[in-house]
């Protein structure tokens, strides 16, 4: 980490989008693949980054209403096949257990043994085991609503992994609720699209757009799913949260029948709601820069570094005893509900300690050695500004203004969202603009693309098709907050009453 | 639940104490069994019970600088291969994933497709798939130590199951450690026995004692396994926590080598240690009566539930203000950090709605009525209390001795367990009196006898699986906190240096 180098991350966000990503994440020390294929290692900085999300996140649903429970990782095949549209969606990336010890094999290792009757699959999500215990829990109409969530591992089979963003296993919640009525039910999946909203734009500091997804790229068995779309810096989308209003499907699929005031006996009506460590994966996204992650203040695993300089031995106490009563008192300072965390750095290893905090994306960095002390000064660095720039501030003005300083920058980092997520975004209404749009101008970065774009769609899945098999972009949202608007199918030319968000995906 | 009945659960404990148990859990709504062989469904009751009892002891392990982390779910089978005596311990309860897609059969269901080159084993502890981690992150004695815990689900297929007690698939946590001499990690090894010690003595007020286990009884692989045991009503033992010192077998197993200060190499020396939601049955079993679970308030799902009273339609909304207006001032009220979680109950359900939160084991129930309102008073009950004892008290007494009733709760369950447990152990060093403590007076109550006993044992395996086989009773530890004294062994006479605990157990 010579004076040469101007970014701690090879090769940049311009040059190689994809192999950038990995590096961010291998720089953080966030998480790495594990020897089980598909599968991550979750690593300390990257834990404590999904704790926070889950702590936050945890609290809004309980507000609503829910309460946690926890159900089966096995599902037996024949719940899986209650739901034609729903095994079918998850037949192709089920693991499968089918023996329940291990026994000596002919050549004296050990081969699995003692089949089962019935193969079990690992949960890709629980509506079918879950439905199963509501058709026990609901019996009247005084049962409902029934509002529970579970905060789980899941895994759905990926022959193609990247980390946080698609791997075989991955640590999620999953909201399951049942209701008497459909209005309410419905209510419901917009709730939670909304608590989703909510949880990514104020804390993880993600905009995003709210929508409904086509038939097409519905929930395997939902009547109608809600979902939450953001820009990444390559400017493809990443669905960050959804919510589906399932109608009675999975209630007539698992028996969810109750009583009603009426004394009529009815099929309850019911919901389901995801979010998962995806979520990282789009932080790292949004928010990295070519020196690696940058960590929204409300959710960052640690908030300051403090880095104390000797360059002399016996400098060393005298540096230590003000570096570590500055971390007390900085750790009786609350931001945004908690503690804030303090990380003392004391290790003797010259200038690459400084840029391992700002490739982990730590908010706040500041340097304290003798001089500064004199001063009874730091000398601070926000991780959301250029790494050269460095201010001295006096230590009582550094300790209260921190707070203001903290939500300066989750502001700042939403804004430069928004800029350039709009700057990315625009109407287009004629066809060969859209292909154009879509299409990389170099070969070499076959990433880099226009955006999203908002056009005309008439609402034929041929249509839908045909634009996906050319330029591998689907509509990823018809936009929920959209205003009527005539104009023509972008691809068919057909009438069209509103637009909606053309992308390229993760 | 008319007034002829004396107690809520049927049978009693001293008439059927397994069967009581599962009373007690279905009564209390706390978690049931699900389709799945061997699995439960933890449900909002009873997974808060266990939200509570993370959080305090998540705070106690970071308070040691331990951090978490998240380790896949599937361990390929030649990882647990590597420690010839864990695969051993472990390989009779495994499920195994053997395929990762399902695929039209003959006869048109699905079946498992995809076969897998290898088989996974879902994880019945992580030693070898952590220890894969930890090779790739120590290098030098300056990564060490290294103090990682992981929350998680495990699988180990048992033939019979209970609720809580033994679970096909249970939650709890691991924590994983390596270290650069053995001094260090045994200490590790101790420091967190203790924090279980803490937790489950002061949260969960079960008084338990510290032990070493036998070699027969030894976590599979381990040089040392330190364990907490306690004793629950029927006098069975039950064993809350457990610590290894792994020397360095599974660093050799795993290759977690280091470079030392002097630039030599040399393997890590580990530990690990674990507690799950097995303590939920300890709970249950400890503290429970003939009405139902009593909650220590510590880590109570909910404190206090206010029932509210009307007899006339036109009484409900003037005592729903009153209620309404005491649950947010009991909210404000914090009782061992947190603040007071507060249950209304207003359904019209007569005396059933009282003996629901008895058998919930809430710690207070407060009626609220007309004539309680005109007093300014509640008519307050507690959990630990028999249930027909009740009080009149002014509500702001109510509000402010809260908390001292909480704790004054949390200590009498502590000393009544205490009570207990000494009650039904004692001194054995005859044989015959050993076999008589063991053996049930009355057949029909087989579960029924002494307890513990301390009696001494000569270290001979011999004479451990004698006992065993006689009498189904275990060795449940050496003490850690016992005097050198000269004895002889229980079971063949010779010489003995000190007592060891001998129990039945679950």
């Amino acid at each position: 980490m010579g004076k040469q180098q101007k970014n701690a991350i090879s090769p940049s966000r311009a040059k190689d989008y994809p192999e950038w990503y990995q590096q961010v994440i291998k720089a953080s020390d966030m998480a790495e693949q594990s020897p089980v294929r598909g599968c991550m290692v979750i690593k300390p900085w990257g834990y404590t980054l999904w704790e926070n999300i889950v702590a936050r996140m945890d609290r809004m649903f309980k507000e609503t209403g829910v309460k946690n429970a926890y159900f089966p990782l096995f599902i037996p095949l024949n719940f899986l096949e209650k739901e034609a549209e729903h095994v079918e969606g998850f037949a192709k990336e089920c693991a499968v257990v089918t023996h329940h010890r291990l026994e000596k094999g002919n050549d004296g290792g050990l081969v699995p043994g003692g089949r089962l009757t019935e193969p079990l699959v690992v949960r890709p999500t629980s509506e079918t085991i879950i439905g199963d215990s509501f058709s026990k829990w609901v019996k009247s109409y005084r049962d409902l609503p029934l509002l529970i969530n579970q905060w789980a591992n899941v895994v759905r089979w990926e022959m193609r992994t990247r980390l946080f963003l698609r791997t075989s296993e991955f640590l999620w919640q999953e909201g399951h609720t049942a209701h008497a009525t459909d209005t309410e039910a419905i209510e419901r999946t917009e709730q939670m699209l909304k608590v989703y909203v909510r949880m990514v734009e104020e804390n993880l500091a993600i905009p995003v757009i709210k929508g409904r997804k086509t038939a097409a790229e519905r929930f395997p068995g939902a009547v109608d799913t809600l979902c939450i779309e953001a820009m990444m810096q390559d400017r493809k989308a990443l669905q960050a949260g959804t919510s589906h209003f399932l109608g009675q499907n999975f209630a007539k699929a698992s028996n969810i029948r109750f009583q009603t005031e009426n004394e009529t006996e009815e099929f309850a009506w019911t919901t389901s709601w995801g979010s998962s460590t995806r979520l990282i994966g789009g932080l790292i996204m949004t928010h990295g820069d070519d020196d690696g992650v940058i960590m929204p203040p409300r959710v960052a695993p640690a908030h300051v570094v403090l880095l104390p300089i000797f360059r002399k031995p016996d400098e060393r106490r005298k540096v230590m005893d003000y570096v570590n009563s500055l971390a007390d008192s900085l750790r009786d300072v609350t931001y945004a509900g908690r503690d804030l965390v303090v990380e003392v750095d004391d290790r003797e290893i010259g200038g690459a300690r400084g840029w391992e905090w700002i490739k982990k994306g730590i908010p706040i960095r500041a340097e304290i050695g003798p001089r500064d002390m004199a001063k009874d000064c730091v000398f601070m660095a926000r991780r959301d500004r250029p790494h050269r720039e460095k201010t001295a501030i006096k230590r009582e003005a550094f300790i209260s203004q921190l707070p203001d300083m903290l939500e300066d920058m989750q502001k700042q980092l939403f804004q430069r969202a928004c800029g350039f997520r709009d700057q990315h975004t625009r109407n287009v209404d004629d066809q060969k603009d859209f292909y154009d749009w879509f299409t990389p101008k170099n070969p070499k970065k076959p990433e880099i693309h226009g955006g999203f774009a908002l056009s005309h769609w008439c609402g034929d899945q041929a249509c839908e098709s045909k634009i996906k098999a050319d330029l591998n972009v689907t509509i990823r949202c018809i936009l929920l907050d959209t205003q009527i608007e005539t104009g023509a199918c972008i691809c068919c030319g057909k009438p069209s009453d509103k637009r909606v968000i053309f992308a390229k995906a993760y």
